[in-house]
């Protein structure tokens, strides 16, 4: 099964992250896939700290990934890790869940190719359970998936100038 | 800070989840409020193993809540309850976060107040960190909240009769 989370609203690596709970509260095993981030974000340090048998992490990114008009190579390069990756985790035995949080945008800004993703989801659709995430999800995505929840912004505080803070925003 | 999560579609609680994880891994404390469950969920069973020190869990509900036309006493006096802990949590200086999960719901079936909740919202709001999740959040909650996320249903697969998993539903 495939579950997509786009939107601009916020909740959508969240709610992923509830489900890797979740299914880690089940006995599950889950493999979680990061794209275009970098960085020991409370949320990773918690997965560490407690379900390193169960949760395997991965991160791809060059530190704050900013899109400024052209693609670096370095990103591509990240992001096509990332995308092997998931390509081995989907292939292993290993998990009951798999989670490409942020791939969507990866896809938006052609860090990695649509057709790519889109085979792998077309080929590992139906026997495993993967979580897309990300703003802008490709109408393909939404199309092969079997959930999908738009988040969408109704309010948000940072554009009443509330600053992030640490165990809230990251 | 006030978040509101609601909305159709899937993600609400498990964005709330989320975001307990990423507040417990920033080694902050919790308290998580269920209004209308009760029941060992995988997600209360990984929070129930390792977050006991940091994550108090409450519940309030008469297993499955149905409505049948009519409101059952026991069912407000539960959601009751779970107010006055909600409350109680409020004032205790012990939490970092607060999250009142299918507060929204008890409100639409009135099994508490809007207006009791909407006291306790604009006393609090801006002291404590406040997450309301459900469907269908009362216009005044979300005009009294800071963060406020649809989460629209674009596809759910229980409408195409795939069944409920452990681990990926519950």
């Amino acid at each position: 099964m495939i579950q997509v989370y786009t939107g601009n609203g916020r909740g959508k690596t969240s709610a992923a992250l509830g489900l890797i709970l979740r299914m880690a509260g089940a006995g599950g095993k889950v493999c979680l896939i990061q794209f275009m981030k970098k960085g020991d974000y409370s949320e990773i340090k918690a997965l560490k700290k407690y379900w390193r048998s169960q949760v395997a992490l991965f991160q791809f990114g060059n530190g704050n990934f900013v899109f400024k008009g052209e693609i670096r190579e370095e990103d591509k390069k990240e992001a096509g890790k990332g995308l092997k990756t998931a390509e081995k985790a989907l292939k292993s035995k290993k998990y009951d869940l798999i989670v490409l949080d942020e791939i969507n945008m990866a896809v938006y800004f052609k860090l990695i190719g649509k057709k790519e993703v889109l085979k792998l989801l077309s080929r590992w659709g139906n026997k495993k359970e993967i979580i897309l995430t990300g703003r802008r999800a490709p109408r393909e995505f939404i199309k092969i998936a079997d959930l999908v929840t738009e988040m969408k912004e109704i309010k948000h505080p940072f554009k009443k100038n509330i600053r992030a803070k640490k165990g809230i925003d990251y």
